[in-house]
């Protein structure tokens, strides 16, 4: 898998070397996926490889960067037989191919615990030009991609719930949980265009605080703008309360970004191009409070819709 | 920690951005320790922090690199409190100022399993100069540096062996195989200089046979050559058998490499410039089998040492 690559060496040696291109720089994502954590034990050998990767290169596409290659550290619980290795490869190699990016090293341990799966992911972009969370400023407007909550739902789904759902509806949900769809060729596309952007991993919600913490500012986000999928707006139908868990859900591996309102043509044409939907939702907002970001989610009458729950932390630590 | 790294944001972001120095690359390598595996449960938080960074120094030493940076993912049980946090972080930032490295970036996760801590640590050397596995050729002299096998008899010790040792001898060797000390000045000198190198971590024997296996060449390693401590010395002489452990054990986090014979002089003033002991301890030889490499130990009589065990393998996997 590590042909392709000359810095890879084939894997037959203890590092790997890699240079950016002309005028670009590295951009560094790592990320630790571990079994009954961030995934469900029982899941499928490639869908657990694939997703390990996915959520590194989804975090190097908002970041405005190009992906390239990506490291490997595999700890194996003793369970994990030579069938399981050929599929998990088996995964990593679909995604390859699909993203163009190339394993350059790793490393492999044992472990007594869960399986656990340790991706850093190296990309490119111009030198000094990554898009930060810290450039949201006020009026600017919020932007996010594709649909907000299915993964969330589909985890719901996953652990029975909606039992009226219909099948193709619950398929999707569950899809969009298993397997992330990284926006790795619109990523680029926002330096120069995005002032902020984040990925939807926390919740969009958590993720929208990230960037006005960083940022300095407030956010307003309309209720009716946040993008929906057809399967989820039947879950909300039926139970309007699975709403707030859509925005604070997480797993989500959209886009979330921050553009000034003279932006929005040029960001139409973008989603026309990279064939990526991109839907506004919401301000920014001059920030009210010196040491705390405030982020509002208001239904059509104005209201705040209340969220119980922002959004997934380890160890409860307060990111919000 | 990463205010001295501009790409790193403050650890403020999602991603970090690093670019080689003009001539040079950047050099990846990723290795992950687990508790109960790589190091026992008890060990002191500054301790594990430092072993899980200094493996990775070891390894970018061997390849002639200079660490710049790393990227950290801490994967922590519940048991994990504040006061371990902050001497993991004290013991990170001691080594950081001692090697001149710079975190840049990193996950949290929790398990359910055991404490596993990732790094991938990224250094620099110039384009296409790496010291690689393969560059070993016949009639080479074989180096290693500092003493072999005292981390192997520090773990023996740390489990009970050498009641009889005395306390400096054991206080010595605990602390070989507690803290590695990555020959992190020589590394960069190695460029130009050595054929084929490699970091001891699986085991001397092992490690030479891994340059061996990629060189597609054999060796010969004089046993009265292979440098020893004083203290391993004791240990061997109370019990011969001990030798073959100290060859086999792996942990050394020395340099191996090879060099041709006219180099040798070359190599003696390198050892005195970066102060690090530098021993001859044999000879690459042509390869006698086709697809299998082969490594001698030889005592004074020229019969062969027997090494039952020929070094740390993960899932029996025979990487010799």
């Amino acid at each position: 898998m590590a042909r392709a690559f000359p810095g890879a060496y084939g894997l037959l040696d203890d590092a790997a070397v890699i240079s950016p291109a002309a005028g670009n720089e590295l951009v560094v994502k790592t990320d630790t996926i571990v079994a009954s954590v961030d995934f469900p034990p029982e899941t499928a050998p490639d869908l657990i490889a694939r997703k390990a990767l996915r959520v590194n290169l989804s975090d190097l596409a908002a970041k405005g960067a190009r992906p390239r290659a990506y490291v490997l550290d595999l700890v194996l619980p003793r369970t994990v037989d030579e069938k399981w290795i050929a599929e998990f490869a088996d995964g990593l190699k679909h995604d390859q191919a699909e993203y163009g990016v190339h394993l350059i090293g790793g490393d492999l341990s044992s472990t007594p615990g869960p399986l656990t799966i340790g991706v850093c992911a190296l990309g490119e972009a111009p030198i000094g030009r990554i898009v930060r969370r810290g450039g949201a400023r006020p009026d600017d407007i919020i932007f996010v991609t594709g649909t907000i909550g299915d993964a969330a739902l589909g985890l719901d789904a996953l652990q029975g719930a909606f039992a009226g759902l219909d099948d193709d509806s619950r398929r999707f949900l569950l899809d969009r949980y298993r397997l992330p769809q990284p926006r790795v060729a619109l990523g680029p596309e926002l330096i120069g265009l995005a002032t902020a952007a984040i990925d939807v991993s926390d919740g969009l919600i958590a993720d929208l605080r990230h960037i006005c913490d960083v940022s300095r500012v407030d956010a307003i986000v309309e209720a009716r703008s946040v993008p929906l999928s057809p399967a989820a707006r039947k879950v909300i139908a039926a139970d309007p309360r699975r709403f707030a868990s859509a925005l604070t859900g997480g797993d989500d591996y959209e886009v979330l970004f921050t553009a000034p309102p003279d932006a929005a043509e040029r960001i139409s044409e973008l989603a026309r191009s990279a064939v990526t939907p991109i839907a506004p939702i919401g301000r920014i907002t001059r920030s009210l409070q010196e040491d705390a970001s405030r982020v509002l989610v208001l239904d059509d009458a104005g209201r705040a819709v209340p969220l119980t729950v922002e959004g997934w932390t380890h160890f409860g630590r307060r990111s919000l």
